[in-house]
């Protein structure tokens, strides 16, 4: 074994951490590999060599920081946790000043600035990026967040870009702000996944239980849907999802799978965050809470019993060409207000946490390689580039596209309540629009409520001041 | 001053500290009372004595300590956060073994949890309580949430059962459970008070905008609606509302008052602890979110113009007496769920916190005293009482006042829809019920999708054990 020749490392040699150690060799970077299991490490350095790639494989800890070029950069990719804190403290003697530790694991972005902050003036540099595009991503090109300090990361661009996506040849990824910048916004993308999912569950719900399809004929419609304003990736492999049989039964798999959602965590931390920001994200609420009520099977079945005797109103739904029409008109519309939702997020994350965060960056590098990948990111990209942030609803080619929209996405959601199928994210998208095109809203008597029961005092149309109204006893 | 001489202390009187103070010692116990600026202590004392009270003022927290009975029993009232850390801290050296320290401030329960686990083995007892029913519930009667040691209550529960509110002679008091329950319990509780008071503002929107109604005619249906189903402190406050006059201009004063709810934060504890367990509560979630919004006013105005071409879909709602009785059934049926909601995540808490937490006994103490006090609440007590923990939904008695309503609900919600009036709350609530009634739900896809994009694996329903397909290369 060589000293000191290999460019970067990677800890960690699980599914994404061995494919992204591929993936870098792949592109030419000698990479040393240490895995708690050191066999993986040797097992992986066969690999590479079978395409010509150098990895690297220790033993021990030692060995693997002895093999990398000094400023060392090692990249982490062991579970979210204190796994990742151990490591840095296993590794933190053994490093030297201006080496670069980066963390590309799916951490809560409020440990990643909590390690940053430990990490200050110690020598080391410490990096979050978030990576999307689970295993075949992380193989052959994820999307890449980076956070971090700015003057390290052109340290570290080189080996990014030539490992992530390309979307028409731009690489997607970019340093998107400092500490927990890159982790944020990769968890607002997965809750934004959550609640592309959720709708598109939703829509497939109509289809099967309002119209009565089966899965071939709705995997058709999906695709037909790929080729137009809705082309993505996750509507592409859910026509692939509907149109697979079971090889043993030859009946659809998806008929066979049961209905209960797992889930990792980053939804329920950006629904968390977005709460915590007073920038409350509904449709990916709805799409994280979905799945926990899927999760309650036991229950469902017993709700079902108890509520068999209620009437649905069926033939709410057409199944003709305009219903079809109307129902991809909806999710469109859906979709644009829960993105509208995501990056207002990050908007308010932006100006609570100093980031300066590129909105219209992460669009683009959001354009290839990661799960909500799509045609529709590119033209978010044109939106949130011209200048001033403001809520995508507002950019006047959103206008267009929600005004042409909407009234399918209205109808969609009426039928599904007189329906009895339950719409969580196209009705909470449909809310959140409604309430947030309002001129005059509500709660002007839920602050008069407030300041009757608790003298929580009152703003006036009228006049300048605070007020607090002796209002009748009760 | 006489030393020795006080049961019970109150530290921090502020409006709330001032008027449970008050109540103490008006209920005869007397109460010694610190305040940063002391000048407080002996305004309140001279104010006791008027009724015949004793409040024992004290200059310093010294003076304070001296003047109580040991083992001495102190009550925390001030801001919650790091100062109740600190008043810990000060009073620490002061204080003896056996020494019960109460924090009935709005405290997180996760912060109640720590000081707990800090103060275990100093000798002191901590005991963390919510409070609920404003400034005039502390001054005549709250209802109060207890957690902390079992053992320990007995000490409090004299005094705490004088003070608290009685519905029908019984105190609205218990102990709940260890260290948390109490704060915890009082966070929910607020999160359904957000809930009850958005559903109401949405109905009073659906009047305003969609009816047309002024705010005396709709003063007037609030008032009715509280003869019925819906009686409770929050509908009887929003008839008084409604009626107000504002005595300058002579319009309601509902009219004059902005649009843009403040919010203290327990709302949004609410959501983020139900998310933390997996119990995401959607009515909630949509009630915290809708304030969010409303208090980003210019941008909704700049949002109305953006989308000022839309074509309403007007006179979906009708003002005749059936349309009247559709929207009180469609808000009495929601508010079912929304609690239902509620009373899960407390349940989810119960097991993840090892509480077991009494549901009839949390519904009875909120029967009276506290904001969402209601008729309502009576029957969840009888129900929650009789057993086994379930979903509120599936009790006998509420699915039959379900299965009456959600046609109504349903109605409502479809209309609004159609309308462009926002009902964020009220359609969670019925995508909720038709989620949570549905044998068979939508995340079979879901899983389809997860275990194509990221190998993340499903169940069958046709057989035991854990599947990962091969999926076509997409």
């Amino acid at each position: 074994m060589t000293s000191e020749q290999a460019e970067i490392g990677v800890v960690g040699l699980g599914t994404m951490g061995a494919n992204l150690a591929l993936n870098i060799a792949e592109k030419g970077f000698v990479t040393a590999g240490y895995n708690r299991t050191h066999e993986k490490a040797f097992e992986l350095a066969e690999e590479a060599r079978g395409f010509g790639g150098t990895i690297v494989p220790a033993k021990t800890l030692e060995e693997f920081v002895a093999a990398l070029k000094a400023p060392r950069v090692i990249v982490l990719m062991v579970p979210a946790g204190t796994i990742v804190d151990d490591q840095i403290a296993a590794l933190r003697p053994l490093l030297s000043d201006g080496d670069i530790v980066v963390d590309a694991g799916n951490a809560d972005f409020n440990d990643t600035v909590r390690r940053t902050r430990e990490l200050e003036g110690s020598g080391l540099h410490f990096v979050g990026i978030g990576v999307s595009g689970g295993e075949l991503g992380a193989r052959h090109g994820p999307s890449i967040m980076a956070g971090g300090p700015a003057e390290i990361y052109p340290r570290l661009q080189p080996i990014l870009e030539a490992i992530s996506a390309k979307y028409e040849g731009s690489p997607c990824v970019a340093h998107l702000g400092t500490d927990g910048a890159g982790h944020f916004v990769k968890t607002i993308h997965n809750g934004i996944e959550y609640a592309d999912m959720q709708m598109i569950a939703e829509i497939y719900g109509i289809m099967r239980d309002g119209l009565g399809l089966e899965a071939g004929a709705m995997a058709d419609i999906f695709a037909e849907w790929n080729k137009g304003g809705l082309s993505s990736y996750l509507v592409e492999i859910t026509a692939v999802n509907l149109a697979e049989k079971d090889p043993e039964t030859g009946q659809p798999l998806v008929d066979l799978i049961t209905d209960e959602a797992g889930q990792k965590g980053t939804g329920r931390w950006a629904v968390i965050e977005a709460q915590k920001l007073g920038a409350g994200a509904t449709t990916l609420e709805a799409a994280v809470s979905a799945r926990g009520v899927s999760s309650r099977r036991g229950e469902r079945a017993r709700a079902a019993e108890a509520y068999a005797g209620l009437a649905a109103t069926s033939g709410q739904f057409s199944g003709d060409k305009a219903g079809i029409a109307e129902l991809e008109q909806a999710l469109e519309t859906a979709k644009i207000i829960a993105y509208a939702q995501g990056f207002a997020v990050m908007d308010a994350a932006s100006k609570e946490f100093g980031w300066n965060l590129p909105l219209g960056e992460i669009a683009r590098i959001w354009r290839a390689g990661c799960i909500i990948r799509s045609r529709f990111l590119d033209d978010i990209a044109s939106v949130t580039d011209s200048g001033e942030t403001v809520n995508l609803l507002v950019a006047p080619d959103f206008v267009s596209r929600v005004s042409a929209g909407e009234g399918a996405l209205r109808k969609v959601v009426a039928k599904a309540a007189l329906s009895g199928l339950p719409v969580p994210a196209l009705s909470a998208a449909l809310a959140y629009f409604d309430d947030y095109r309002r001129a005059r809203g509500t709660t002007n008597l839920t602050q008069a409520q407030r300041d009757l029961f608790g003298a929580h005092t009152f703003h006036r149309l009228d006049r300048e001041g605070t007020f607090h109204h002796r209002w009748p006893a009760v």
